[in-house]
């Protein structure tokens, strides 16, 4: 059931990318978790619930590249992650799964989103913990990387 | 509405800490997040839904508390945080929030648990970005600290 998530998340995130920050990040290859290790600096985090299912989601930058978001947004961005960057990575989890949940409700799927949560921290990597594979799709850009991360329960 | 809900997670992580590692935590005072910040080294995060209301919980360890759970639980640690631990702490934060969900719904709070993610790497940080305040727990032991932290929409 995981892999038919990939389309709904990596457009979402790749349509809020484009259109609220006007970067367009160009996709790697989507792969089972156990191949590939994301480390980032800043993380969105959030769990979805269904009737059939539930899992999480979760969305990590490189400091470079949330800076270079934020820049491209607002016109100018601190130097370090702070907590205007850990706002901006929480709404942009909360646009990202907003838009997948549209597209996965047209697959039949119903989720109820729980609350967005940030973490901050140099080279930190996330451990999804639901009974399925972890689906992880690397994005690329010329100011860092970013990864979608996600799995469910069945 | 969130301080109605300290009671139901902080007696059910006392509860989970003394029975599966017996391990007796002290817990501080509650307080609101902007006076303190809960930094550690690994945390189990989970969101969670209900009708009323969606927020998120997570669990914060320094690595030296998370390391003398796993020892005092099965008798061996790792020297370092590594996928043993991360699951572990997936598992406690499960165990919370199963056990806090059982007092919530004495309290009329019918909630959906999302499936648990862990942070891994040293001296990050969680923030909750729920509309509401943030409640941060901090739990001593001879080991290390623990921080229980949530916030819901209203």
């Amino acid at each position: 059931m995981n892999v038919e998530f990939i389309n709904p998340f990596l457009s979402s995130m790749l349509n809020v990318m484009s259109t609220m920050a006007r970067m367009e990040l160009t996709p790697e290859k989507p792969r089972l978790k156990k191949d590939a290790i994301a480390m980032g600096d800043v993380s969105g985090l959030i769990g979805m619930v269904s009737e059939q299912t539930s899992g999480s989601l979760s969305i990590t930058y490189e400091a470079s590249l949330a800076l270079a978001t934020m820049k491209s947004m607002v016109g100018e961005a601190p130097d370090e992650v702070n907590e205007e960057i850990t706002d901006l990575v929480g709404e942009i989890t909360n646009m990202v799964t907003g838009g997948a949940k549209r597209l996965l409700s047209e697959k039949g799927f119903e989720f109820n989103m729980a609350t967005p949560v940030v973490v901050s921290g140099e080279n930190h990597t996330i451990h999804h913990k639901a009974k399925g594979t972890v689906i992880i799709i690397p994005l690329n850009s010329p100011d860092g990387k970013a990864y979608i991360e996600f799995s469910f329960d069945k």
